[in-house]
């Protein structure tokens, strides 16, 4: 059963001079946050660093003390620019390991892929007192040490961690969300949005415009971890739009 | 010209719920990043935070002192979700007004459709002292408060305001890069890769894996403010890989 008397958060911390230079396009935030929010957790907070350990081990300080859960993503390689390892343990205080069952896997790993050298063991390097998460893809594992959960920057090595971690976190009640569209400009119906969302306790609305086909829209996402809510506030947004005369889309636009 | 003797860097801070609950891809990010870098500015951080005042009051207040610049985006629309401006005004200390030009641009664009109601003209409140940033997409104006920079969050229109700042701060050098792609594990040449950015005062050396057509190969992207640095870091880098009979593929695989 989930623990329904509190909230779990976590943080995320990307760490990558290709993500703030423009170069490469994150895409380790949404999948996060999607996988996040089903295992009942909420991401409060995202910040995107240098390859720095200084910046690293302020974020990974704060993000770590002020949430349930802190994740990174991203520096974890064999190469020279792959500092995330070093950063988090000095942030902890500790002592950069082998560790031998990552040992273990990179040897079986490499073993018909050019055998293991320096440099591929360095992806066998924890933070002492670290565990494993599992691998799939390419031999080298994550990291978890206390409520650190150290991952890959190449999404799909980053989904393969995520699903290897699946279950495995408490969590509370996910966030359920509703999306109700609308061919009308967010502002003509910003009262109308308010007054629905101040109607329905725990209940939030946003409200995302766009524009489409030569005309304005909006999706309206409501989210609550109460179904009955949900479902109550969606219908009254829904008959609200009805009777200024607009057809609200269920599913949204 | 621009001043070689200093860095001047930015952060950009992302407000959203629509981010942090994995429904919205950011793209901000890496047009932001990639517009700066054109300014001769470096993007030093960003960070996500969810539409709630205190987290955006803390993120403010942190980032605007440690950076010359600081850009937002999000939260800046006609609905109740968006309090992007009361945030900022209450990090800054100062009141929120209504800003006589922004009113006018509302007044003007809407005159053809449906008129300016209170929704609307919430479009036009700003911190006192605030500037305007011109937005030719939709009306409403971004803002500009001491070195703070607040724009919308679509990134359509993102890009329009960014374009109106287009060469009005002042920065430093752009940083120049260069990408030398391989066919090779990264984990092969790593030492060749720490050692040639060793050899070459002023630059670093990023490298990028990827798995394709069966294959596995990486880019390694060299950066440098100064071009014949990032020339000679390229050649030796080439010449390295060819060393031990790899072909390095210039501009990158």
């Amino acid at each position: 059963m989930a623990d329904t008397s509190r909230t779990w958060t976590a943080a995320l911390l990307v760490i990558g001079d290709e993500i703030l230079s423009g170069r490469t396009q994150d895409k380790n935030v949404a999948q996060v946050a999607a996988w996040l929010n089903v295992q009942g957790i909420r991401l409060k907070e995202v910040r995107v660093v240098a390859d720095d350990e200084a910046a690293i081990v302020e974020a990974v300080n704060i993000l770590r003390a002020r949430n349930d859960y802190l994740f990174t993503t991203g520096g974890i390689g064999p190469t020279h620019d792959d500092i995330t390892v070093d950063a988090i343990a000095a942030a902890l205080g500790v002592d950069v390991v082998i560790h031998p069952d990552a040992r273990a896997i990179l040897e079986r790993y490499y073993e018909t892929r050019g055998g293991l050298n320096d440099a591929r063991l360095r992806m066998a390097r924890v933070p002492a007192g670290a565990d494993l998460i599992p691998n799939r893809m390419s031999g080298a594992p994550g990291i978890k040490i206390g409520n650190v959960f150290i991952m890959a920057g190449v999404p799909s090595i980053t989904a393969g961690m995520l699903d290897a971690l699946t279950g495995t976190l408490e969590g509370g009640l996910p966030v359920l969300s509703a999306t109700v569209g609308c061919w009308v400009p967010e502002s003509e119906i910003a009262d109308l949005l308010r007054q629905t969302e101040r109607d329905h306790e725990g209940v939030a609305i946003g409200s995302y415009p766009f524009f489409r086909e030569g005309r304005v829209g909006a999706n309206f996402v409501i989210r609550s971890t109460d179904a009955a809510q949900l479902e109550t506030c969606s219908a009254a947004l829904a008959a609200g739009l009805a009777a200024t005369g607009r057809e609200a889309v269920p599913g949204g636009i």
